[in-house]
């Protein structure tokens, strides 16, 4: 007997992960993590609605999800002042993205991001044989006019920017993402991962017409709206680009419960703008435990800060797993200089407090192992 | 400006939807279903447990769920007395086929199915530029031999039976499973859909060595367990096919509600007999209506009844729209001479009550349509 008949795509890639979670890291461990900040996980956790609605939603979980999303998509257009047609939701950014690349990549066909960027956008990418041109960052920040460089060279199917950026939290005023979308070539989409922009500055979210075709928006109420687990993204573009996903999306894929919740969690306003707030006290704070242990935070535009340890990419990774050892669950930046930092999620002060009371051991021991 | 640039194959595909949804039928109505009984959903609901685990998980929604299902594969693995790594669990069946068909099947390659058999395993199928051969049923079930006549011919990369079926609610005895097992050709996979298997008689599940690299086994908590919009499905096979899902699948994919209402689901083995007895009580009883009325139920292994109208599939469709019209939702097969029957899923008392108050008029109402 010989083995499943792989497609030769499917042959060829590695049975990759592009992370591991904090449960296999516990349970390697034998022991839980005292403080979850790796993940970009919002720990403040969803709207007292949103939880309400999805327990109440539980009862109900018999039924199938409605496959059109029509509710969610209907507020959300309310929202952002578009149609309904402007709007695919799916299971997070991370589901769309796949999608997206399925319709738009195969193989041989050029992606353009940047070297560091959003791993699972990478994945999806090499998923279905496409050919990954990477940039580098300009200092701590993607760089769109490299970006559009290299898409001028190459004629990609898509070029993939975060704003605000993962993992370094950093963001581009909107005009710059404006000049970045008139510069689009022709024949390629621009992917506009907004996954954090709720907590970026006033003024970081473009103004762009829903139906332009040169860009689709990614947005998800894994971050500000505290919702990872429950799996809900969305995206906004242009009608005939939204209406392919009908061609290939798991039609009954969402969660019945997390409709629910999602749109809880939209229509309570007065929960997004405390969130502000929480997060920005949290930014705060973790800015000052990194200063207090000579470390340098990082400006962020999201619910996490990216601290610079100092050194190298293996310092940082000393002082990251002296932390696990600590029991706090950190995560760093894959790519060289970017990984001089790690990566701390926003979390309620109790956590905070954990991190700051375990982060001098932690640094003590990275120092000391690293001048041996 | 052009449009997207799709892949050639995502240009070709038609935007193509394999089931509307009641809530769409409800919105173009403009007005509620009073019974639901469409979508082989389980109206008696999950088990209480698993309910109090989601409505708790609602809390923890911050967190994503673990994206190797750790617990819940090990329960199942403990269920099904093998390993941990004979089971992938992934967003229902439906995204469990999308992700096989993904691995398996590439433009031009052979699949195997039957006319009339799940829409949404052919979805993907052709999603991914596979040609469907299609046998038909023998008589009102699916014909195993046939599809294995089929397979020597076509050398498919899959052949698909569900057992027990949908959408005609038949079975056949494990013997006659496990033969089709064993014949089926080097080089292809069997795909056995056993997403109805607990609501079929003792002695309908093969026993399949969990590794044997010839079936893959698919099971689900959309229909025994109640769970259709918590999106949780599972399969079970030889260790190097389970472990290449890992290649494509969205790993953090999985809502953390869902995974902790399906192990307490699995779990709880008190409310899965009760099931057992529910289910057969609804299916005597839809059974009864339908006799009542003159029509004729087919004998069922499902929580669904296929009941014949006895006409043709235009008759059959008369009475299907005119029990929409009494706000009864109720889907039939889509080929012939299956489609002589609508399909009514297996409910609570109240809902049965309400087909059978309001069946009669439709089928009054399509007898005179049908005689103009």
């Amino acid at each position: 007997m010989t083995g499943p008949r792989f497609t030769p795509l499917a042959a060829s890639l590695p049975a990759t992960v592009p992370f591991v979670g904090p449960e296999a890291q516990e349970r390697a461990r034998g022991q839980a993590f005292r403080a979850r900040l790796g993940a970009n996980e919002n720990g403040f956790g969803p709207s007292p609605h949103a939880i309400a609605a999805m327990a109440a939603a539980a009862g109900e979980a018999w039924k199938y999800g409605d496959p059109e999303n029509h509710d969610l998509r209907a507020a959300l257009a309310a929202h952002h002042g578009c149609a309904a047609e402007n709007i695919v939701v799916g299971e997070g950014i991370d589901g769309l993205l796949g999608y997206l690349v399925r319709l738009m990549v195969g193989p041989g066909d050029a992606v353009v991001t940047s070297a560091g960027a959003y791993p699972t956008f990478s994945f999806h990418v090499e998923g279905f044989g496409g050919v990954l041109h990477r940039v580098p960052y300009a200092g701590d920040h993607e760089n769109p006019e490299a970006l559009i460089a290299k898409a001028r060279e190459v004629a990609p199917k898509l070029i993939y920017i975060a704003n605000p950026d993962n993992p370094m939290g950093s963001h581009h005023p909107a005009e710059t993402i404006a000049a970045m979308i008139e510069a689009v070539p022709e024949g390629s989409l621009l992917v506009l991962d907004e996954a954090y922009i709720e907590m970026a500055p006033e003024g970081t979210a473009p103004l762009i017409a829903p139906s332009d075709p040169r860009v689709i928006r990614m947005r998800t109420f894994s971050k500000a709206h505290g919702m990872a687990g429950a799996r809900v993204g969305y995206a906004i573009g242009a009608p005939d680009l939204i209406r392919a996903f009908d061609k290939v999306r798991n039609h009954f894929g969402m969660s019945r419960i997390s409709q629910a919740g999602a749109l809880a969690a939209l229509q309570d306003r007065t929960w997004a703008a405390y969130m502000q707030r929480l997060i920005g006290a949290a930014r705060d704070k973790i800015g000052a435990i990194a200063r207090e242990n000579g470390l340098t935070p990082l400006s962020s535009a999201t619910n996490f800060v990216a601290v610079d340890c100092g050194g190298d990419g293996d310092f940082a990774r000393a002082v990251l797993e002296a932390l696990t050892d600590e029991g706090v669950f950190v995560r760093m930046p894959g790519v060289a200089p970017l990984n001089r930092c790690i990566r701390i999620s926003c979390a309620p002060e109790p956590e905070l407090e954990i991190l700051a009371e375990a982060l001098p051991r932690a640094l003590a021991r990275a120092r000391a192992a690293s001048s041996r």
